[in-house]
């Protein structure tokens, strides 16, 4: 367990490296993340590779007992490349082509892309292998899928196609190109969704697919480069820094090829301050190789390009750091060392600001640096155990994308509901994929998940009859895998488990809607209402307004050993902190009522003993009451009450 | 009249046909509308065509005793057509192509695209003359002007200009290019109002131009289809589904070679929940030839594409209906007849769902149309008439849409300011173009007019000479046809008949300017406010603030054997109730003045009988008094008062 | 001292002109401006020039004793030059060419363009040189910075930064293109900053070079056409339309080159109706070149070209005409004689309107004609001097529009605050650059000023220890002249001076901070905050809350003979008014603590005579105290106040 930092020597005099190395040092970093836009400084021409410099700063890391990370560089391909390639340049949805200037400019589909990313990738990794300092590297920066509409990616999606369907006939059918009379006969003619006439309203089937094909583009964009690196560097693991709830790619499958995730945490920014999120993306990240993660980015003062965006509050970026920490963060690398004196993200503030001098952010850095130092023994190899999961699942974000049918069902949309709910009943939540063991899990929440397959039916039908306890949510199984809408009764496949058919249905758009539960507490329902027939399922809340009144809007049917609910609407904190209780207390998932608002409460475990972590993550000071047979490791905790100051932290330990 | 559906059976598996007609034929529906997006599948390649299958289903529905009405499928040319044919797609302002992947993506004005539309549709209208099943044809779908950039249209552009002005002189002339120095010098030189710098402010009378000669693409390219069809077909009707208040194009001109106006009626949507637009809707269709027509799409459920918009109430969708018909509609054709699983639309909610299973939607078309049926022969002939017309004419709409001038001066949204009141009022309304004899008319109301000819002029003042009664609004006689400015005293051409002129004006922007009447009501006026002069009219109302204290706003001058308003600015119902209440008692034009709020009353006239429909627009019941002398047809009606439930229908027959 | 108007002889038929201009005689008007876009009319094809007509109106204008003032017509090329070079037109930052239609639409970069300016610029001075009608002329027609983005601007941009950086390394250095490996191996790499993947977040380096650039390439095209008219006509003055406000390219560097500046002042539009920017406005524009300057472009009505916009309010035209006169302009030329008949700029109203009757517009432009004349002679002579400055610098605008950092920290929003306040306190103010003799101000206020050099800060060092009172603001100090930040503690080079330096800060976004005064006065702070670290400075007032609460908000710094303020945040009227009424007092600068809000008070000093204007900006009646000495040229003025109506005006003289 480590802290660190990402660092740019090549931005900076090479008179200033000890300086900075020898702060660092004094903090508590002990890991250096670098090179991962350096490409330009690393082979300033074609064929011409420069890793000097690179070596100079390795052993100066290595010298001060600072671990270092490399990343390739090949977000930021150097200018002389693309001069010689233009149509390396991605083109927008217009047909605009994006060019030099900023980063990711490049199309991942290019061969000549490829051909440079590998070239890249394998002179640095045979000329670093070995390299002491060198303990693992980053691939690239913050993959997203390919969003491209070049005329290479258009014939690389028709071959896609091709392969995927065999024939023209059968993606005509499962498409069902007759609609609007886009029957294809012959595959050059299937287009890319550019902006065409009526908007963009292309056939959901193509855009799915195309969500798809672009996805898995940045995949083996990245595989290349794993491969590689792999090769010359077996002992280095490698990561990539993922971007928490960014939903345009799919994360599992970039994943697969690494050895664990890290991912970019800024809680605030100029776009969104709300710090609710952070919790969520952990959980989210840890999820998707269901293990320990890092932090790769973690904020450590305001952001910024143009604007400036707000400052952390004091506190609230060690409180962030052990967030990280608690969620299952080994390692937390601040980003960036010091706020550049270049280029566009000159308001990015670093740890050091423009002037180098160590003021309150260092400070805060420092105290963090040595807690986590100070508590890296006893935390090492402990990691979260949660007994709730939410299930996830990159096509259901691209289905709801692609259509999103009422404002507010989006995938993150219906999982923070759940999220900040059990949250703040102090219930940890694992957000897993549904193809792994759920039998381990008491109570496992499906979001609506329009694209069903019988194979994902089959398991959920599989884990209640085996004893778990299933939430079902609005618009489940509505499509099938080519994102054409099923021909039976919703929700597709999951009637008979859940004892209920859908007989229609309302978006609410801005409106609420009066529910009712059996003992009469009454609730704002939002965004979707379906109506509901029972057929077997008890009713658990009515409508009690509009089309739909009277009629029942949540139930709850036994099937096999385990129990399944169906939530035909959406709610708000209330609503399912209500439900959920209920739902809890039968699976016997335990749960901490007297949490006080605003506090977060996590667990780790290790070998022999649970660790508890109490993070206050207001601007308020607040008393929590501490359960028995706790021992305070950092914090002011007295007898049974922690006492945390604003955005103060405590951990605890439970006695083995 | 008769109860139809728009059906795609190429949407679906052949063996499910018949089941779907069996439920059409028992919920009464009598017509199918078939093929218009159906090219792909109507000639699968160039020159091979494959009607086998549409010969099948016509004659199934033949045997279920259901008319076929068929679409010409130009809205959606096939991929190969495209692919062979790339430059057949439009381009936008900017210069973009819109490619394939949605519809409407052809330009119309491009030979190549003429040829095949003559093409697809000789050859359907020669195999299908005849066919027993077939009534009539639509032509292509929901026709708007040619809004294409391409340099095709540049030329054709330029060739319509040529004819028209004959000279470049005589273009420059009347263009008054000498502004900003864009005297042209060969037609080549004139341009697209393409994007320019300046945002897109293009010469006002180029603009007009453009508009009309894109209007005209669209209805040449129509007639081109027409003559094809009478010359194979001659004991078919051709009509169009056109889409009520929208304005790109000239409406009369496209249903000059029509049979009959049909329409597509979407009261909610995910845009517009506005309900009171569908009866001026109404009224406008039925202006346009004057005459009664049909809804060839009616909405029956949710509509939807990315997203799904608001579900009708129970038993709004059978309110609409019977709106339509009392507004003069015979035939009603519901839109579609099953949600569609694949494409674009799959949220555009059918009679019966994804699952064909029928549900409520079914049950409340199918109570429709059994009541349309009892009703059929009585209704038959019967015809709307009334006696106050809104003139209205493309050529202003476009003259607002090139200038708005002001928010609210738009001219649906000055017509809609006097029908909301007029119908409010118990009075129905004809909207017509101008150059009918409007001496039908006891009362003829002129938006803001801002082109006015002279010829328009004589027939205003001719209508007023020979008793009838005019209201002129704002920004009337404003430019002449070349959408240039007169150069005389506003409002040029009518003063005289007026007995007014403005001397200044003001645009209000988001304020309001109190009016006060002859007899001291206040209203508030907004949007715009003229100061006039007045040389012989009365004055019925003066500003009370801002600028115009005091200055004349509303007057009233005898003209021959009539009256003509001058009505200098705009305001809110209680407005217009005010003035149209005396301006109708005079001009003895019978009112309904104990008409409850939310209540729409609609007038058939039979040969020897007349209709009242009473239509509750509301989700609360509402009592409305009923005159004597009127016999219930149905609908709960208990001597003088008729009770109308949440969307209730009440039809009743004058005693002869 | 002149009223003129803006007349476009070629819109109107030839017979009109001598009616125009007997009724612009007969108004007091004694200057029209003509031709800036004729070039069509002047040259009908290439090299054949048509100046005849042009002739008869200057000797028609001459027999009016009406002077005349040309315009060169480059802002409008003819149809015929673009089509013959497409590659004139501008090109936008996504690539889009802006085509014909519009104005402005050419690229100052392409030699063919400027070749073109060139040619019709000399045929017209040699053409018009000694004609006795014409006194001086106008270049173009509101000049911006060149907004292109053509491949002939990036050849260009390369040139001038091989020309200014000598070498790439140099660039390469300076603007720390290692940053995203941006370095670039040959001049033809670097881009325009066109549209680009992330937004559009170019280099602030490049961005600001490219602004440089752009503004120049403006600079160069009128220098072009300066050099021919002073080389033909050496008795006629050369001026230009500014922008008042506007701040896309450097007016200093526009300016240089001509003999006064004009601008185009319109205090209310569709866009803006914030009547106080026009007072600053011409503070701006007689600072550009310290002298009295002339309205080149008053508005008399309401402009508008697809919208009206709103009306002035009787009286305002006539105020707005003295608040120029009162703020130094010597000749107010209204805009536009007659509302156009023809193209864009139909509603942009004129003296007169498109039925071309005197009504209430002439009369009030009569009226203040009138008045100019018999004031004309004492006040002619007559300049605008303060003792207060407020220092403007375009690299400054660029800067804060590359990198607004926080909303509200744009330079004329920091301005502003400062003009407003101060106006409000009677206190006149000149806007002036850095490189002037500031000794003869007492006060000088810096906004913020993130662009600062070594030397720039020598002079305002200087400037406070020869005995000045200086205010600096936050974000000065913060870049070197490539945009890049300093590496050094803010404010960089003025510390010592300041005796703070800047330890942390933060950006406010929407939210307020409270600050206190030393005497306990509570003030609203906002948009920024910067915490200071005390080294010598006395604190005037700290922040109450947020994260820097008890932190020195406003300082004081005595420095040689002067005084140094730094406020680290930005405030309302009231934060101002009190700080600087302390500060004024102790620099001894005079103000008007009695004068009423909403009322104007401006002086203009003749030689022996101090003249004082005071004007009603609202549409309610005020009075104004007037001190002892003071004798009325008009206006109600009795005794010892001035009773001034809505809009109204009164001009006293001092007793000399």
């Amino acid at each position: 367990m480590k802290t660190g930092v990402a660092y740019y020597p090549e931005h900076w005099d090479e008179w200033r490296w000890e300086t900075d190395l020898q702060l660092m040092s004094k903090a508590g970093i002990g890991l250096v993340r670098l090179a991962e836009f350096a490409w330009s400084k690393l082979e300033p021409e074609e064929g011409r590779f420069e890793f000097e410099w690179l070596d100079r700063i390795l052993a100066l890391s290595h010298r001060f007992g600072i671990d270092v990370l490399l990343g390739t560089p090949t977000a930021t391909p150097p200018a002389w490349l693309h001069a010689k390639h233009p149509d390396l340049y991605t083109v927008d949805e217009w047909g605009h082509t994006l060019g030099f200037g900023t980063r990711f400019q490049r199309c991942l589909n290019h061969p000549v892309m490829r051909e440079h990313s590998r070239r890249i990738t394998e002179a640095m990794a045979r000329h670093f292998a070995g390299n002491p300092a060198v303990i693992g590297w980053q691939t690239d920066n913050e993959f997203t899928q390919n969003t491209c509409y070049c005329d290479g990616c258009a014939k690389a999606f028709q071959e896609w196609l091709k392969r995927k369907f065999g024939s023209l006939d059968a993606l005509n059918s499962r498409w069902g190109t007759a609609f609007w009379s886009q029957t294809y006969t012959a595959w050059h003619q299937i287009p890319l969704p550019k902006q065409a006439k009526c908007g963009n309203a292309h056939n959901p089937s193509l855009l799915l697919e195309f969500r798809r094909f672009q996805s898995q583009a940045t995949v083996e964009f990245q595989r290349e480069q794993v491969r590689i690196l792999r090769k010359h560097c077996p002992n280095n693991f490698i990561t990539h820094n993922f971007m928490g709830l960014h939903n345009s790619m799919d994360y599992y499958d970039l994943a697969e090829d690494l050895d664990f995730v890290s991912w970019d945490n800024y809680p605030i920014t100029q776009w969104d301050q709300d710090t609710s999120k952070a919790s969520l993306a952990h959980d989210v990240m840890r999820g998707i190789k269901g293990r320990n993660f890092w932090v790769m980015e973690e904020q450590c003062g305001h952001g910024g390009w143009t604007v400036v965006g707000p400052r952390p509050k004091p506190g609230q970026v060690r409180a962030w750091a052990w967030q990280a920490v608690a969620s299952g963060a080994n390692t937390i690398v601040f980003f960036r060392w010091r706020s550049c004196l270049h280029g566009t993200e000159q308001f990015w503030h670093g740890v050091v600001g423009h002037d180098g001098i160590p003021r309150r952010r260092y400070r805060e850095v420092a105290q963090f640096a040595g807690e986590l130092a100070a508590m890296a023994e006893k935390l090492d190899e402990s990691v979260v155990r949660n007994e709730v999961a939410i299930l996830d699942d990159y096509e259901q974000h691209y289905a709801f994308q692609i259509q999103p049918q009422a404002e507010g069902l989006g995938v993150w949309e219906q999982v923070r509901r759940f999220h900040v709910s059990l949250r703040a009943m102090g219930v940890g939540v694992d957000v897993v994929p549904l193809d792994i063991n759920l039998d381990r899990y008491r109570v496992v929440i499906l979001p609506g998940w329009p694209i069903m397959t019988e194979e994902a039916a089959i398991r959920l039908r599989a884990y209640v009859a085996n004893g778990g306890t299933l939430i079902v949510n609005p618009r489940t199984g509505l499509k099938n895998a080519d994102n054409v809408c099923h021909e039976d009764v919703l929700p597709v496949f999951l009637g008979e488990l859940l004892g209920v058919s859908v007989d229609d249905y309302d978006a609410l758009a801005d409106s609420c809607v009066p529910v009712i539960s059996q003992n009469g507490e009454v609730f704002n329902a939002s965004v979707w209402t379906d109506a509901l027939l029972v057929d077997g399922a008890e009713i658990l809340a009515r409508y009690q307004d509009r089309c739909f009144s009277g009629e029942p809007a949540v139930t709850k049917n036994r099937h096999g050993r385990g129990v399944a609910y169906y939530f035909g609407t959406c709610g708000e904190t209330p609503f399912y902190k209500s439900f959920l209780t209920e739902i809890l207390a039968e699976a016997k998932v335990p749960m901490k009522q007297d949490l006080p608002e605003g506090v977060g409460m996590y667990w780790r475990e290790g070998k022999n003993q649970r660790f508890l972590f109490l993070i206050n993550e207001q601007s308020a000071p607040v008393d929590v009451p501490i359960d028995a047979g706790m021992t305070p490791l950092f914090g002011e905790v007295d007898g049974k009450t922690a006492t945390l100051p604003a955005h103060g932290v405590a951990l605890l330990a439970e006695n083995g």
